[in-house]
């Protein structure tokens, strides 16, 4: 699933934009005496940045770190060293340069997608959709240490997060703006076209346990089956011979009220298509990894709150070493509080019961 | 403090060395008619891997992507966009190159350092010592977005995790080999040397809260005062005006016993030096954001279990949804059961102690 980058500087892009229409001018009208088969340019700009001006250099940088397996370090390094930087820069930026930006579809991705495959290891593939669960997702995923997101994937890796588009006339890339997400169509133009072949690559590639994550709270449902790249390009494309189990997480934020469960009609419509494609499924609400994974930046949320500091007797309770007073262990003290309050109101009950 | 690869795959670099030795020796006799301030290689291979083969490419392409925004989204783009990339390989692989490389001392990368130099915010700088404790750091980090270790900022993320030094043969780098971590002396040769003025840099720049991580289980100590980067270059170099509290965070792997606590002697040495610098402090045992973290991958053991799972009765866990048995709450199933037990035995105990 697409990276698009929504917090796009816009002050750079107009920068940006500036200098490189004056080179775009430029060359046109350059390349109005030499290229024949030049057509006009598209009259609008698209919603979304332009080219990155050092694309060529950020993806060969990239490709060079992640061979090496300074990136993803679960990786095959003996599969990896067959890989050629160059070449797959040639592919990649081959299919979208001189074309223009909404005419490139998910196909002409399929040499470059081949090329870049790699291995993904069994029980480790995390499949997600839907932006609000994004970046929980690449967190948990921790550099493809605890599960490989598509984006930890070396083709995921090399296009996460980068604009690039084309253009018919010279210099045959587009750096003035391209298309946004959905903005040529769903799965079509030069960025989502490669998501979309992208995720049917990494899907295929699914083995034994993995996991799909889903914000509990999306709006129209937690899973969609429209419009999704997941539905559209992932879940049609597992292997009901080598998926052992789905693993549906959903996912709620912290001190929020949670929105589909397990047995609501969005997560049901995923579990119908996956048992008509044969393929085992269990499905937690809020599971207890990812939600360590939130309280790490919210652990004075009562779901956060561990035993070990809920059980304890207020004089157990280690009070930070400081130099200033402290209010770490407020709550701490006053469950221990609480559970001893409920101890002794349970018995006065009973005794005054007996006598 | 330096991130140096120690899972180095030692294949890659016998074959590394294997192609790169033969072009040195080439090269080496070309030198011979046309340098004449040429000395002759050091007779011994180094312990780590050469220079990288793809060093330029990785660095140029790491910088365009952090200035960016893409790498650590918390840094100010206005400030970055100054920053030539091409200008900075050239200060930084100058300083090395053509010299032998356990002859670059720290002072020589004063001027990279200088110009690699971006604002870190306040509140956010992560300092850390000793291997055991540097996964630990990374993921809470997070980019930069939860926390800035040197890794994440500029200088340190371009740095990270390569391999380089040079001769004063030509190519003027060394391919066969590169001295490991203190093999040319504490914080000497053209690595060490580069991260203690990093870390130099990085001390000076802290303000507000800082944090500071160990292994309470070190060898030696959670905290060293000698041979150590934290201790020697950015402890001493930190502001008292500017540091407003150094929280230190004693962090224990789960299922293991703590080591040193707040009271330990290391940890008392290092208080001693804060008190004298007037610098405040706060001691963490097992710091409860870093235990979450922790907890993600570990979330079956006793420290990890959530009082929501512990208190609720029985009937009220929630299963998950599943086409398969499972045995998630298992746990959380037992503990209830624990609560109810001390309870009815106390209870019984005052009725008995009544009658």
């Amino acid at each position: 699933m697409p990276y698009t980058a929504y917090i796009r500087r816009r002050i750079f892009g107009v920068l940006a934009a500036t200098i490189v229409v004056m080179t775009v001018i430029e060359n046109a009208s350059t390349m109005m005496t030499t290229r024949a088969t030049m057509t006009t340019l598209p009259p609008v700009l698209y919603s979304d940045n332009g080219t990155d001006i050092d694309l060529r250099e950020i993806f060969i940088g990239r490709c060079a770190d992640f061979k090496a397996g300074r990136v993803n370090p679960t990786v095959d390094l003996n599969e990896l060293r067959m890989k050629n930087c160059t070449h797959l820069w040639n592919l990649f930026h081959s299919t979208f340069k001189y074309r223009e930006a909404c005419n490139v579809t998910r196909p002409m991705y399929k040499e470059f997608v081949a090329e870049a495959t790699i291995t993904i290891p069994s029980n480790k593939s995390a499949f997600w959709d839907g932006w609000t669960i994004y970046d929980t997702v690449h967190s948990y995923a921790k550099e493809g240490r605890r599960s490989w997101s598509l984006e930890y994937t070396l083709m995921g890796y090399l296009i996460n997060n980068l604009k690039f588009c084309g253009q018919e006339a010279e210099p045959g890339l587009r750096y003035d703006s391209c298309p946004g997400p959905d903005e040529c169509g769903f799965a079509k133009g030069c960025a989502d076209a490669f998501w979309a072949e992208a995720s049917i690559n990494f899907a295929k590639q699914a083995k034994g346990q993995v996991r799909v994550f889903f914000d509990s709270n999306r709006e129209g449902g937690a899973f969609h089956n429209n419009n999704s790249y997941f539905a559209q390009y992932e879940l049609i494309n597992m292997d009901p011979d080598a998926v052992e189990n789905v693993n549906i997480y959903l996912v709620t934020e912290l001190e929020t009220k949670s929105g589909d469960n397990c047995t609501s009609p969005s997560i049901q419509e995923l579990i119908g298509i996956l048992k008509e494609k044969n393929i085992r499924y269990t499905c937690y609400e809020q599971p207890r990894d990812v939600l360590h994974l939130l309280c790490i930046d919210g652990n004075e949320s009562d779901e956060c709150i561990l035993q070990k500091d809920a059980l304890v007797s207020p004089t157990d309770v280690a009070l930070p070493l400081t130099t200033s007073s402290s209010s770490r262990t407020r709550n701490a003290i006053s469950i221990s509080f609480q559970v001893l309050i409920v101890i002794f109101v349970g018995f006065t009950h009973r005794v005054l019961h007996n006598t």
